[in-house]
Order: structure tokens, then sequence, then C-alpha cells
């Protein structure tokens, strides 16, 4: 079997798990207890904090622990939008948020129901190439703008937004930035001082750590109402026992993820970058979702006219692939992708997309076989697809030079 | 070492951790995906559903995982309340809470965050004993009511809540009833039927499954706002991927819970009975917390005058017995605990309190051993109390038909 889905979830590490394991049956206790047992607990709480804080050179003291990606999501937007409406009067109330069209449904679901609540949201366009503009935010701002939550890169189709420039514009109006990261730790650098970030949501789960844990980054002296409200653990921040084996494995993960930036984003690329040029000069009708460049080292996103995602995801995995068609988050929706809709791609072509996610455990000796693999299988849903007939085949021109930067 | 903190959590049972680890390198995936490693995720998700629900008598998919405790209790009270803050016109907003004084901080701070955004809150008294009074429910429901949220039994003291005529009278007037039944899983029979529960709030950790992971039961046809935006997971009801080791583990633990109820009920009410006898004929101005009857069968809360009770574990510890002065989320705060404050309890002897949570790793032969050590700190701590002085040294009289019930 071949993985390439590491974006819906990778494996926990053997060398993470071990680091774990102690902390289930023998090293039990509870962070919050008086005796040795508690301290020991919280002396491995705060160890995770600065391996997780190196990975995005923040402070140990900035990140708190949370249960996953998306509840750092819900809590960024949500914790700036009620701190909000808990003020008295509606005169000094600020109301409007600014997002874009391609957001995680973290993102975009929190937004809609503050919506609900009497919040205005501004979903910014990215266009064809999955970017958005920097004079569409700016145009935004609005003296009732209280965040601007833009990921750094798409969970679908991996393209990178101009975080750093955002940044920027934020911190010229004085707007909370809030960041959503999941898929870009330990695939490219991230660095919240330099990019002026105030919130940037990570996970463990995408980085070969385990499940259910995640992080937070609030910039200091960022003000956000609680969204786990209880006995006061994380400093007061982030209520609820902390969950130590997980804290410890995400901890590593991510010492992990640092150590090995530099080769595993070459290592991804040079796979990606194979995939690409052997899909698109081989197989009529396929085109890559988003820009070709700015996109994570591990993330290809193909669209191939004439067929349906679901078929073949079922098929390549008969040949021993595992893919994905969307993001995980969305497979088992009926509807096209709000990621390739923002794109203007038309909804029943949108259905016919791959996503290869590339992971450490892949290697270049897998591409002619993964290729012949799709090759394939396409060729045979286009034999039984009605859409088919109806299309011009045609191959597509590669600019080549698009491979090098 | 004697560990009796099994309140503040509890060891990850062998027979549960071999359950979750294939989860964590070989079967990884995302439950959301369509090939066959995502199908035997939610396979392996839908099996610890039923394991769950069948501990509390609901139906599986009443059953929703979280991240714990807290997260339950947070989603219960806010998704009720932002419900009614949705509603387009003040006129039909109701917003009006029951709460009692000794609720899980979970509880609590949710209530206080919601009194910031207009809601009000009765907080019901529960007397020396720990209990509330059902005429004073009743006496405090008005027709802005919306919730009622009573725990199953205290985290602290052990005391358990008429959970049965609470339902009734919530049934009654049409109100929304809450429970936390964290501490009362596995140690007590919970049944949601029977005692017309709406919401429940349960843990892992508490009953040897791992920690950062959940559940809260929903009755069918209770609806309440989500409180994890997101990818839609958990039948749209809370997003964020789910954490399969997690649930595998939660829902062996359930199962185990159920299997062994009725034994461990009894090994633990043996082995808090005669600490409980020991300890008031033993020593002097030694009192317990709360009623000594309506109690979990694992939880003994002693109080003993003149002394203080950090000193009194780390003093414990070094004779190798982990127990508590509060709740371990509330071991870090200065102040006296809530909980003891709400049953009158001076501030001052409230800090000379021991929480004794019984497991199934301890036996009724340590009782001695136990009873011994904390004579012996007791003894010490008094003769270095300036406070110890200024009381009255009395026995306790002991009406030992209690124990019989």
């Amino acid at each position: 079997m071949i993985y390439m889905d590491n974006s819906a979830t990778s494996p926990t590490l053997e060398e993470i798990f071990k680091e774990m394991q102690p902390y289930y049956e023998k090293k039990f206790g509870n962070a919050s207890t008086l005796y040795k047992m508690g301290l020991e607990a919280k002396k491995a709480i705060e160890k995770s904090r600065k391996q997780v804080a190196n990975l995005i050179n923040a402070e140990p003291q900035e990140i708190i622990f949370t249960s996953g990606g998306t509840e750092s999501d819900n809590w960024a937007i949500k914790g700036i939008a009620l701190k909000e409406l808990k003020k008295a009067t509606s005169e000094n109330k600020r109301n409007h948020i600014i997002t874009s069209q391609i957001e995680h449904p973290a993102v975009l679901e929190s937004c809609k129901f503050l919506e609900t609540l009497g919040f205005e949201i501004t979903y910014l366009p990215v266009y064809t190439n999955g970017i958005i503009k920097i004079e569409d935010l700016e145009k935004a701002i609005k003296k009732e703008t209280i965040l601007i939550t833009i990921m750094n890169s798409n969970n679908e189709i991996g393209t990178i937004q101009p975080t750093k420039e955002i940044g920027k514009i934020a911190n010229k109006y004085n707007i909370t930035f809030h960041s959503d990261a999941v898929q870009s730790i330990g695939k490219i650098p991230v660095d919240v001082k330099k990019d002026n970030i105030d919130l940037l949501s990570i996970s463990s789960h995408k980085i070969y750590g385990p499940k259910g844990i995640g992080a937070l980054f609030i910039k200091k002296g960022t003000k956000l109402e609680k969204f786990m409200h209880g006995g006061g653990q994380e400093n007061g921040k982030r209520s609820g026992t902390e969950n130590i084996p997980a804290i410890v494995g995400f901890g590593k993960a991510c010492e992990i993820a640092k150590r090995d930036l530099k080769q595993n984003m070459e290592h991804n690329q040079e796979i990606r970058d194979q995939l690409t040029k052997k899909i698109l000069t081989r197989i009529p009708e396929s085109f890559v979702n988003g820009d070709l460049v700015k996109r994570l080292p591990n993330n290809i996103h193909f669209r191939f006219s004439g067929i349906e995602g679901e078929a073949l995801i079922l098929r390549l995995e008969e040949k021993g692939l595992c893919a994905a068609t969307g993001s995980a988050c969305s497979s088992e929706k009926l509807e096209a992708s709000h990621v390739l809709t923002a794109l203007g791609i038309d909804p029943a072509l949108a259905h016919g997309s791959l996503r290869l996610s590339i992971g450490i455990e892949n290697s270049i000796d897998e591409v002619d076989e993964i290729v012949n693999d799709i090759d394939e299988v396409v060729k045979t849903l286009r034999n039984m697809s009605p859409l088919w007939d109806s299309i011009n085949n045609e191959y597509i021109e590669l600019d080549e030079s698009v491979f090098t930067e």
C-alpha cells in the first residue's frame, strides 16, 4: 500500500509513541495535583511547550494546548468576537471580520455562526490561483474590523497565502491577525514573529504526532475570551485536565519537524514535482488546481475532466494507493468543494479532483507506479463516462520553468 | 505507593491501552476518508459509541464524542444559551439558568461567562450536607428558565444530588436538564432514561480510560448550538478529526465499567467505610464533609481542625500516599474550595481537608496503614499549629447505623 493522504492524517511515529507510552499506565498523574507524579506531569507539559514554541519561533508561554486544530480555530475566532459582544454599550462594539473563501470549515463555520449573532464577515476571493490579493484585503478593512483570519496554507489545494504581507497590513491597522497553519507546520517554515501573527492554530496529527491535541499560539498581550471555561488549567487560559501523553507526543513531533524540516521539504518537493510533470504530460485533460509554485511542497491537487472523484479514489485503493478527492472533512459531502468553487472551477469538473499529499514514508521510487495507476484508472473511468465524450481531448502545454523556482 | 486520588485521574488499564495501541501506528487512518482504513476507523468509533451508550442506558446516536468533561459541560451550557441569544427579537428570548453552588468549575465558569452576555443564573444552595433541596429548585423556576444544570455527584466531596427528582421537575416545566456525571459513571448506576436527563457530561480518564476524550449525551430531539464548528464530524454535531485511539479506549473503559460496576461499588464502599470509621474514631476533631450516606462509594472527604491541607498532602506523600486536599482543579488556588464554603464551613477549617478517592487497585488491607499515616501526620502538623491549641479537643460521636444503609 502507498499512503499519499498525509494532509488528512499521518501515522504516529514509533519514536513519538515511545515517548507517550509511559504516561498512560505509569506516570498517569493529573498535572494539577500536589504530589511528585503531578509535578512530573507538569514538567513534561512544559518541555513539550518549549518544543512546540521552537517550531514556530514563539515563546513557550505563548503556546496553549487545545484538543486540535478545530478547537484552536474556534477559540481564536469566537474568542476575539465574543470579547466584543460582552461590551455593554452598542456604541463601542466592533463587529467586522475578514476571512477568505477557501478557509478550513473550522474557520468558515465559526464565522457563519458569528453572523447569526450579528457579526459581519467579508469573505475575500482567491481567484484561479487560490491566493488572496493584498489589495482586496486592505480595501475590506473598516473601523469595525476586529479580526483578519486567513490561513497559512490551504488544506485541499495546498496554496500558500501571503502571510507576511497580511501580517503587515494587520499591524498597520492594528487588527488582530489569526492564521490557521495546521497544514503548514513541518512542511514549510512558519515564524510568528517575522510574520506579525497574533494567533496561530496548529495540530499534532498532521506531523506524525497523536490525534486529539493541538495548540493555539497567543502572542503576548493579545486578549481574547476563553473558549473552554473551567478549572483554570493552562495558566487559566484553557480549562480541562491536561492530556499529558498527547501533549508529550505533540512536543516530540514538533521537535522532529523542526529538526527534519529542510530535508523533508526537499524530499516532498522532489516527489511532488515528478508526479506533476508525469501526470500532466501523460494524461490528457489533466490540470493542477491552484498555483503551481506557491503551494506546499507535499501537496499536489489534480483535476481530470470527465470523471468522478469518489470512483477515482475507490479504484486507486484497489490498486493500493490511498488518496483523497477533497479534504478529509469534505469527503462525505456530495456538493463540490467550496475551495474549488472559489477558484471558479465548474462544479461538474471540480468533482474529478485528486489530492496527493506526500509524507516522509513516501519515496521517489513510487512515482512511476502511482502515475501508471492513476493513468489506468482515469482511462477506465473515462471510458465509462458519458461526460468524457463531450470533452475536447487535448494535452496541456507545460511550462517547465515553474518547477525550478 | 498507595494511590487514592482516583477522582483526579486514573491510570489507563493495560487491557484498555492494548485496544488503543494499533490505532496509533498501523490503523491510523482519518475516519472521514473513503478508503478501507477510513472505514475501519469509522467502525471502531461506532463500536465505542455503543459501549459508551450502554453504560448510561442511552442510544448510540445520542452519544457525541468530545475532548473531555470540560468540553461537554461548556458545550451543554453554552449550546443551550447561545441558541437563545441567536433569536432575532428580544421579546421571545429567554435568559435564565439554574445551577448549584457546588458545580464543577467547567459549569460555574461557563455560567459566569454567560452572565457577561446578559444571562441570569440562579446558584442553588446545598446546605451542610452538600445536597440541593428540590423545593428550592422548583421555587427558582421562571418562565425565562431555559436550563437546569446540576451535577450527578460532586467531584470534591462526592455527594450525590437527587437527579431523578430534578429530572421530574425539569420534565414538568419543560426545561432542558443537563447533568455533569463525570464522577458518577463507573461508580454508581447512571441511567439517562430513568432520570429524564437531556444532556449528560462524561469523561474517560476517571474510569481507567485515556485522557483527552469524553462525551456529551444529547437526548434525541434536544436542540443546542454547536460548540466546535467545522468539518461536520460526529454526524455534523461536533467537528474536529476524530481521536480514534482515545475513542476506542473510552469505549473499552465504559464496557469494563458496566461489567464490573456492582463488584467495584462493593469494593470501594467497604474500603471507604472502614477508612471513615477508623479515622473518625481515632483522630480527634475529624469530620466528614458532606452527607455521609448520599455520597459516591469511592469518595470520602475528611476535615481535620487546626491543620493545613497542602502540608497534609505533602507529608502523606512522604509516607507513600497520594491524595488530594480539594479537587485537582482547585489544588493550585489559595482560596478555600467553593464547595466547602457552600457547605457553610469556615474557610480556615476548610483548608484542613483531605479527599481520599478509592480505585480498583486499592485494597482493604491498605486501610490500617493509611489510617496510621494520616493519624501520625495530623498529630505532627497539629503539634506545629498555633490554631490547634485554641480548638477544643473532642472526639466525634459516631452513629454506626449510617454505614449499614
